[in-house]
């Protein structure tokens, strides 16, 4: 079977090659765009992609997105993660969350529109806390002042494998993979 | 002419029905949905609400989107300022303020589709600073934090006249109002 993954980040593709390959999924770069949609779940924005690219005759497809959650700020920077690194970065959330609870959970919500499996999402969270000063210098976005539970270094410190298994990304493969393992089993 | 304007907000509706009445432009109100899509500017939210509702079949409406833009920070809270008011608020935005840059600016962006007068947008913006604290009672969303250029108050200690006045919806509205005269005379 052959999925086209919808992302401009060509790590992204690695990513998912590595957790389907075993399922015998092969899995194919897919250049499209589409309109995410502001709402409060990730869910929601995931599940407008979907339709929107079925809407425009695509099929056997997946796509995700990922966003920091933070309860003390009523779950912000939520869904608008991306632009909200991109204007105040971990500069501005330390700032925001002096004096606040530091609990925050990264989720990642993957949407599949597949003939054979049919269409769903699958949603992987990784529950944390923010740290009180960047630390580390790998990964991107909100890693340096993001230690997952039971862990004492941030995303940003940990080596690649590590945090591809603790993560919201890596947790949300491992749903996916058996999500896509149940559904194929109900086939045969 | 009539033209219908998408909103939930009934106050809204009365401030169009003040700024357009003069034209002999029929004001309704028009309850429909559309999704606001993330990008960066409102323009392109407008402009795309404007596509969605052309392709459900409506025709002979306007709708408009604002937010705040303060530069030191990259344009946030732009045009998720509705959100960002709702989980940070305020409080939020001085504590990222602090020691930086208070420019700021609201900006109203109003679309409108007509079948006699075409497809177009208008932008207002009014200039001014984001204060040290809170001030006055008024107004709603950053109200309290925002002074206009060349005054004293925020907009949260004005009366409703002189707020509509500098407002940049008021300015939109202005603006909305010269285009639409333009473009009348232009058929006569």
């Amino acid at each position: 079977m052959k999925l086209g993954l919808v992302t401009s980040n060509r790590h992204k593709l690695e990513e998912y090659r590595q957790g389907l390959e075993p399922l015998g999924v092969e899995v194919e770069h897919l250049d499209v765009d589409c309109d995410e949609i502001q709402t409060e779940t990730l869910q929601d924005v995931v599940r407008s992609c979907l339709d929107q690219l079925k809407g425009a005759g695509l099929s056997n497809f997946m796509l995700d997105d990922s966003g920091l959650f933070v309860p003390s700020l009523n779950g912000f920077p939520g869904v608008y993660s991306a632009y909200i690194m991109d204007t105040i970065g971990c500069r501005g959330m330390l700032r925001l969350l002096e004096g606040l609870g530091r609990e925050a959970r990264f989720e990642c919500c993957i949407g599949v529109c597949s003939d054979e499996l049919g269409e769903f999402t699958v949603t992987g969270v990784s529950p944390g806390m923010i740290v009180r000063e960047e630390r580390g210098t790998g990964g991107f976005g909100y890693d340096p002042i993001f230690v997952p539970e039971g862990h004492e270094l941030t995303f940003a410190q940990m080596d690649m494998a590590s945090k591809n298994e603790l993560s919201h990304r890596g947790k949300a493969m491992v749903l996916l993979a058996r999500e896509m393992e149940r559904r194929m089993g109900g086939r045969k």
